[in-house]
């Protein structure tokens, strides 16, 4: 399991890889390539071309704003937010945008509770869009929902605008996980003061950085949120929680499930690469070979355009057709294997390799030729993940021979902060993360000290590999699907959902109802004992009342696991 | 309940005594008095004049010091600290200084515990000498004591000296509580990491500020310490958890439940030092009357001078002789009040008061004259509480007539406010604490979400109104004592303690002993089944493993509560 040493050209191009791709968990394409003379290249945003246009520029009192898919529908709002939360000296503020939709909610008198989805790390509107979990269930439960946009994504710049947000490490001091939890918390303790709905219960959605928030924020914030549902969250991709290897050691095999010898191709596949760029001419004969638009820079881009592939691939290998991130059939890894696999004994492995990038880069067959840079190269501006990566989100990355089909590289700390350095002035500090939220020894942590979070994952996500895989407690459990990718179960019920989709779904609603139960049953008790206390008729009230209780344990499993909304079929246990 | 708006020369001053007094919890004077026309006093560090000579430059290298009393024993140790532990950009360290006695330690081998005392706002040295009870009891848990000193306090000073660290609001801007437990968190893993004792459970202790850092510490980092005894923490006295005029109807009642002539003698004097000041020389003739060594600058001085005394008696209403803040006797309120009560019938109540003054600041006889400014007026530059509570330690204060023998006045955030911008140039935000830490709905909110806290409070001490006065669950649970003062309980023991401070002691460390015995019966059972799993003799060890288990729960009680210290009695039972 050791990382090994070896250099190659693009190592620290993987290492980066490492770095950037939870990004891309939330569909933002990776950083990938980059020889040892190349600059670090740096994600962009590829679903802002998928934002509707005219949505983003509400004043929150117009009319919510239809998307025109499953019922996704939200008014926008602005709140002024502090922007640095542990400097009192500082009173700068900033627009925190905020998606609403109380269509459904319960109202305050009735507690109805709030549905807080946790914004990552980009434009809120493409969170929404994919998050229709909300809004299937939100009915049911009689549920405003509620989803505050990450500082410094989106329209919520600090200093006015992204670029005076991004000049530097001095504006962007302020971009952490901790100061988005507390955005989140201020945001919703003021507008549950405005709505006059303190009583209502708030429960946490998120996913892939999302989720780990969502997590963070039940264990650190539980005065503020009743519990959380956690999807495809990597809480454990930090230190030596979890092997460094563990990401590409999934990527692999889930190609290695499919094909062994599409495993064996892709293995192969970056010599072969590396010895035709070494020749003379070799890399305009590898850009014609791959139809690239133009002449590769070196082996270490081409390199990097298809690891990128690969790993989203990885992510979001759905059981049916989807456009995540790129318009794709089902199943897509047996699809890009069948592909490398199918062309006749002896055609060269980069033959293969290209059919097999095809399917993903080119699904459509509507690509002419390919940008070799389409997954990388962004203005460093907008790139907050990076500046997250390059302070406290250091999620250690390697690739080791014995497992995996990448190249083969370690987990190089010093290159890291020398990238850091070089980019943002500022040097990672590794053991932050575990030393704030914890990780280690997770279950032993959190068993008695902490509770109500579902963390789900699909096995074939590589993020599953550092996220929660077993329960903790009988209220923080983990919710594993061996078929599932990158939080499939946020995004809105279609009618071609597999069961086990449809059965993980309904188990996160029988949490919540759980959740949500306890917090009414509670409140009830509390209100009616103060109420009748001092009256004359207290007696006869609290023989009704030790009457109801009776009955309300006797139907107890009905109560907290029968409330499943219609949607989805009732299952036979909660475990 | 609603606190009066009435003006008086010394409303404000009465405010500032609210915001000043909690350092008082840890016997640091109050400002109290000031007019309208008077800037705002704060308070000085009388400790520092029990510091013993010598002890303060040790290097951590050296035999340990001994204090001469009880076995209080320390090296002293400096750790490199991060100056800001939520923004990245900032490198900055500072020498955080720490004690530590590792003389009864298990070591790491044998998993022996920590006893890590939340450091609060002053000088690490005078909290330990006033801790005697962990060395009290580390020898029979074989724990290893560590005292870390609160940034800007003591010797821990950013920026090398005091006088930089407290120059302005951009050097103090890193003193907060977010940081300090950040900095308690950082210091104890480094700590256990080379001492190769990461499986030492970690155990909280604080008194007062330092008992509300140990509750925060232990619901926020519940991945770094297992329990904490949290010592008349009043982490409820913010925002309008209790009611504002709780601090002072506390004081009141303990001087009513003494005598209720007392009380009203009290409640009467404000009005008669107004008269006399009022007058033509009555300022000097009020100054002759109570001895004091200079001429009074306006009736505030005095008025507060006495209102002093009062909340300071109130704290440490102590069964025994005691000099925790002045040489006092066993009950100091009640010789307080036999000094009023017992002049001759016609005397003027000012006469009364002058005794009753007499035997707070006076006990020992050996005083000539007094300064009216015994409790106030110091440098700026060394009150990290005034910053803290003008920024997020914002405890609202008032004085209602219907239960108060203070003069009226009401909680004024306006004032407050003002005073802060114009002495530190920064805004208190007065709902941070609760949004952060939490308080409200403090019971439902934390049963789920937390465990292993106890919080002790003496009902005579004024800080127990803002304290976890009921049990939260079965494992975060309050005790509570009718005639305990201000966290006695982590004193050494004495021969002369009332049997409920032994019975209070001797509670917590079984609670501590319960936590401890979970964390080891866990850890046991991990190694076993990882060692066994694969091995041959499985079946065996797993037969003699449940044997063992049924062993275990049979004689579980006396394992959890059997397992106290010789010097405490045992108690019937542990709630």
């Amino acid at each position: 399991m050791a990382a090994l040493a070896l250099p190659f050209p693009g190592f620290l191009v993987l290492l980066l890889f490492g770095l950037f791709s939870l990004m891309l968990s939330c569909c933002i394409p990776i950083s990938h390539a980059l020889s040892m003379r190349q600059p670090p290249r740096v994600p962009r945003f590829p679903y802002s071309a998928k934002q509707r246009g005219g949505v983003g520029g509400g004043d929150g009192g117009a009319e919510g704003i239809y998307l025109g898919v499953r019922g996704i529908k939200y008014d926008i709002q602005y709140y002024t937010q502090t922007l640095d939360h542990f400097d009192f000296r500082n009173e700068s503020t900033f627009q925190q945008r905020y998606l609403i939709d109380a269509r459904h909610w319960n109202g305050a008198d009735k507690r109805g509770p709030i549905f807080l989805y946790c914004g990552n790390e980009g434009d809120i509107e493409w969170f929404a869009a994919n998050s229709g979990f909300l809004w299937d269930i939100a009915p049911d439960f009689g549920a405003l929902i509620l989803f505050p946009e990450h500082r410094y994504y989106g329209e919520s710049m600090p200093y006015g605008s992204g670029k005076a947000a991004y000049k530097d490490a001095n504006s962007l001091a302020s971009l952490t996980s901790e100061q988005a939890l507390a955005d989140f918390a201020t945001l919703v303790i003021d507008l549950k003061k405005n709505l006059s709905a303190e009583a209502s219960p708030v429960v946490l959605f998120g996913g892939s950085y999302g989720g780990m928030l969502a997590a963070w924020f039940r264990i650190k914030y539980p005065h503020i949120a009743i519990g959380a549902v956690a999807a495809s969250a990597p809480i454990l991709q930090f230190e030596d929680i979890v092997p460094t290897d563990t990401f590409y050691r999934i990527v692999s095999s889930d190609f290695k499930r499919e094909s062994t010898s599409c495993f064996n191709y892709i293995r192969e596949s970056w010599d072969a690469i590396d010895n035709i760029a070494a020749q003379n001419g070799g890399l305009h004969n590898l850009s014609t070979k791959f139809h690239m638009c133009r002449d590769l820079q070196g082996a270490w881009e081409l390199e990097d355009w298809l690891s990128s592939a690969y790993s989203y691939l990885a992510m979001v290998d759905y059981p049916f057709a989807s456009d995540f991130l790129m318009p794709l059939p089902a199943y897509p890894i047996r699809e890009v294997c069948q592909a490398i696999d199918g062309l006749p004994d002896g055609s060269h492995v980069l033959s293969r390799i290209f059919a097999g990038a095809s399917v993903y880069y080119n699904y459509t067959g509507n690509v002419d030729c390919f940008q070799p840079d389409d997954s990388g190269n962004i203005d460093l501006g907008t790139s907050g993940w990076n500046w997250q990566a390059c302070t406290e989100m250091v999620m250690p990355m390697s690739s080791d021979p014995d497992n995996s089909m990448f190249q083969p590289f370690s987990w190089d700390l010093k290159s890291y902060e020398q990238f850091c350095m070089e980019n943002y002035g500022v040097k990672p500090r590794p053991y932050w993360i575990t030393s704030e939220y914890g990780g280690k020894n997770i279950k032993a942590v959190l068993k008695n000290s902490a509770s109500n979070i579902v963390f789900s994952n699909g096995l074939l996500d590589p993020w599953s590999g550092g996220g929660v895989l077993e329960d903790i407690s009988s209220s923080i459990v983990a919710l594993v699907v061996p078929e599932g990718a990158h939080h499939l179960d946020l995004r809105a019920a279609t009618e071609s959902d597999p069961n086990w989709l449809v059965q993980q779904r309904a188990m996160e609603i029988r949490y919540i109802s759980k959740w949500l139960a306890e917090v009414y049953r509670d409140k009830k008790r509390t209100t009616k004992v103060s109420k009748v206390s001092n009256s004359w008729g207290f007696l006869i009230v609290m023989t009704v009342a030790i009457l109801a209780l009776i009955v309300i344990i006797k139907v107890d499993k009905y109560l907290v696991f029968g409330r499943v909304p219609r949607l989805y079929a009732p299952l036979q246990s909660a475990q």
